[in-house]
């Protein structure tokens, strides 16, 4: 017998058989409404497809780029650091990368070894402690819930060390999925200042930057807060496949501190070589006037949206929610109307069997408390979402 | 202060400075001819190329594909290995990936713990070694020579677990990269057997395969043995990069072993989403015929600046030299010509300076025996080798 590694037992997601029995409802003729995306619709700006379908049409090669990407590229999205955020990133401390998995995994490599303990809100993405625990790192989990928007705070974190020891990294995400909440400048301030006096890596996920629903859209740290502002010790992560919509393209970056850098280009190019040449070309499109008003045009759907499911709320009777700051999803504890399922994954099956509306069950997010959520996405639009409050409505009347 | 991963110390590759060198001296005005190339010229099939502009054109968007991949594009692969190999491969058994790099990452996740102990011939492909070392593996090395090809065997693979202990996992790269050499059906089915009575997971590098050079291109096994002719329990890895010269794209594959199998999933899906789908729906253009014929048009390229190479190697005086069987590569031991100079890096570095010609020393392969050796890439054609020969021995004759 030849043995399968340990390490590879990853927990499997419920939002899979979810997915799949969608995917046998409609193909059977059922009309089934889908809040599971990850992923919003309409895909890349048009200046980037453009660019795209030109330098295939004149068969451009590139072959090989340089393991942490094009100088152009590096230095557009340096650019962009100083647009947003009045930022100076040099270009070499922007690394591109494989989508935003590519750079955490490029990061934890470099931040941390084998036995390191890093920190993860609970809930969160399931991928950053899937990724963590294959690379041999232990998962420290910081318990959070609604109080506390879901957001580590240098208590939970003190608790923690006090709990099970020193810490020697923090991944913390703003907007975060799965519930959309953001962490202010005086909270992440406190945070980075916590990670500092401790010696923590802060990795600073990013990706959601952008897609926000700040009162005042002119307000300072309207798009969110950069970790670099505070930090730059820190390794921010972000991508082009959410505010520009480019899920599929696999293109992301890092910001690398100084002291990883090396450590990180060395890494790429043994782990990954370069990210995709054709999508590299392709994004310097995504930084014209024009991909940027597309972009915001998808925000602002994503607001309207948003608008739709939180006016609905009150109706739904579901537990206290700490309403979405940023990203596209909508965490929420069922409470009274859970009834007599015994977890979120039965009331989401069921939903979807008899209402024909698919959401993703908290477990994939939190395996302590998530038993009770559910995460729904905004990214099929208001008319989509208005009619699946319905339907959830008529279901729990139904259950009630 | 914070720390940097001890696992992220990966040591320098010397074909970056000669890299950079000749960036500048070409910068300067000056005629270098480079045979550092690990990739071919020409890119894409006409076909792969005509695909991906006509979706960029159509702003066809497929978002996130499966984490495996698009399922048209793992039947192509399968039909492929049915053409080829006249081998049964189940599409579910196949994982397209980011590049051979992803698959590597992937198999080496699923199929290796932290600690597990891991042979590799020496010399071979220095990232192998970094991914596994970055993964927490222990690298063992095989001590391969130009007597059996740079190739291992069991008798070397016995003298290794009697020396150092048992063995978890075998890389076999064939054709190899640095050396270009294969292995025979029989030596191939010897390893396996091996493996098996020992319970070591062989994971085989076949991205190489169909740039050979056999003396009748009509026999079998011409175009390399698939592991999975042999052994279903192997990891086989492959590449649209280099017999389809899509080096860029980061676009690969994996058979997958059926006990591995369900963690290779798991782990794609956490440690990079999915490979680039704009990628993944050109690269059907690779399997028409008129693609094959442009595939086979370099690989008769490659052929014919081989036979330049191999009819000039009694000039050159350099010691005993194992032909490359295929990819693009030769790789050869300087012997009486290395001269006054320490090494073949200085010996790389002067010529580089003094002749204008670039070719890789051999401490990036092996370092224990590479500093005698240089690779050299037949990726440039057989016009420019020509001419780099006669600047080499000229460079040889100066320093004799």
């Amino acid at each position: 017998m030849i043995k399968v590694a340990g390490r590879a037992a990853v927990p499997p997601f419920a939002v899979m058989d979810i997915l799949d029995r969608v995917a046998q409802l409609r193909a059977a003729g059922r009309d089934v409404i889908s809040l599971c995306a990850g992923e919003p619709s309409g895909g890349a700006p048009d200046d980037v497809q453009r660019l795209a379908a030109q330098a295939h049409a004149d068969r451009l090669e590139l072959g090989y780029t340089s393991a942490l990407g094009l100088r152009t590229l590096r230095e557009a999205v340096a650019e962009h650091y100083r647009a947003w955020y009045g930022l100076g990133v040099p270009a070499e401390h922007v690394a591109i990368t494989t989508g935003s998995s590519g750079a955490f995994v490029l990061a934890f490599l470099a931040a941390f070894d084998v036995g390191d303990r890093v920190a993860l809100a609970r809930p969160g993405y399931p991928a950053y402690r899937n990724i963590l625990r294959a690379l041999g790192c232990e998962v420290v989990d910081i318990d959070c819930g609604p109080a506390d928007r879901f957001q580590p705070t240098p208590a939970a974190l003190d608790a923690v060390v006090a709990d099970s020891g020193p810490l020697d990294g923090l991944v913390l995400a703003s907007p975060a999925n799965p519930t959309g909440t953001m962490v202010t400048r005086a909270e992440l301030d406190a945070l980075t200042r916590w990670c500092a006096a401790q010696g923590v890596r802060l990795v600073s996920d990013e990706i959601y930057h952008g897609i926000t629903y700040p009162a005042d859209p002119a307000a300072p740290d309207a798009r969110g807060v950069c970790a670099w502002e505070l930090d730059r010790t820190a390794v921010v992560v972000s991508s082009f496949s959410k505010y520009w919509g480019m899920t599929g393209w696999r293109l992301g970056w890092a910001l690398m501190p100084a002291d990883l850098a090396p450590a990180m280009d060395a890494l790429a190019g043994n782990v990954a070589l370069c990210p995709p040449a054709p999508a590299q070309l392709a994004a310097l499109g995504a930084f014209t006037p024009a991909a940027y008003a597309q972009a915001e045009e998808r925000v602002a759907d994503f607001a309207r949206t948003r608008s739709v499911l939180l006016g609905r709320l009150d109706r739904l009777g579901w537990g206290p929610v700490a309403p979405a700051d940023g990203a596209f999803y909508l965490y929420a504890d069922l409470g009274e109307q859970l009834g007599h399922f015994p977890d979120s994954t039965a009331w989401c099956a069921a939903l979807l069997e008899e209402a024909g509306v698919a959401v993703v069950p908290g477990s994939d997010f939190d395996g302590a408390n998530g038993h009770r959520f559910v995460r729904l996405s905004f990214a099929a639009g208001a008319a989509a979402v208005a009619e699946a409050v319905e339907r959830i409505l008529a279901f729990q009347a139904a259950h009630a």
